[in-house]
């Protein structure tokens, strides 16, 4: 989506020589070129889809990647902490659970401390799956590595790992 | 969504200290912490909605308003150029500009190099307003940079200007 190249329109219109004979027309961005926000969007649509594309086998989005993984690195932990930590609103956590749930991924037990909360679980065959999906997904981050270039990448993750925190 | 702290939590379940008791539960983010993708989407949906919030009054998407930018700094580009340059799909981009002209912002003429093609301008009142937009604009941008941090945003920008191209 990204890269499209416009080849296939060459020779259509081309009693005007430049630009549609060129590989990407000169466009301005105009006021865009000052907006982090997008150029963020562009990075982050490149992510999902190359993320989707790799782990097209195991059938995952990242937001469900996300929740296995916190799940599995803090066994237990509450509905409620989960989705706070992942900035995910509770309906959508509530029904991306259930999902998992239904694929025997995850697993909800009620809680000891507060009957109203759900402690969180990897099944067995969870933690399967998690271990074949981090496969892939570290597939995909050196797709990733190879594009942006490895020093980029890791200064964009140091800059960024206590934005939301 | 991202910096909402759990304070009306704490109370309940008290009769363990910690961690409930603290503002952030001390979750670890597994796996995560090695995908730039994850901290890509958070501050991404941050922007998205400070960028809603900060624009409401003005009804405008970013999508939309990154169409309006290229096309204000582009006047007659053809609607194709636009979808590839953008990397918004062609079906998805007709939606936008049927919606941007219904509301009087945006026109499409037909093209003289070729008929199959459309040249896009924004109309005098599609100035008008992606002038107001602007404004509001730089102050979503003034809010980003105050939460990441001046140098931080300078370099990120340069970091990804080319990565689409």
């Amino acid at each position: 989506m990204l890269n499209r190249t416009p080849e296939s329109k060459i020779g259509k219109g081309a009693r005007r020589a430049a630009p549609r004979d060129r590989k990407r027309p000169p466009l301005s961005l105009g006021v865009l070129d000052g907006h982090l926000g997008y150029f963020l969007r562009r990075i982050q649509v490149w992510v999902f889809q190359d993320f989707l594309r790799t782990l097209e086998r195991v059938d995952i989005r990242p937001a469900q990647y996300s929740v296995l993984a916190v799940i599995e690195a803090n066994p237990g932990l509450s509905q409620s902490d989960l989705a706070d930590f992942l900035g995910i609103e509770r309906a959508r956590l509530a029904r991306m659970l259930d999902r998992l749930e239904k694929r025997g991924l995850a697993k909800r037990k009620a809680s000891p401390r507060d009957r109203r909360s759900h402690a969180l679980f990897l099944t067995g065959e969870g933690q399967k799956t998690l271990k074949r999906i981090k496969a892939l997904a570290a597939q995909h981050e050196v797709h990733l590595t190879e594009k942006l270039g490895a020093e980029k990448r890791r200064a964009m993750i140091d800059m960024l790992r206590d934005f939301g925190r």
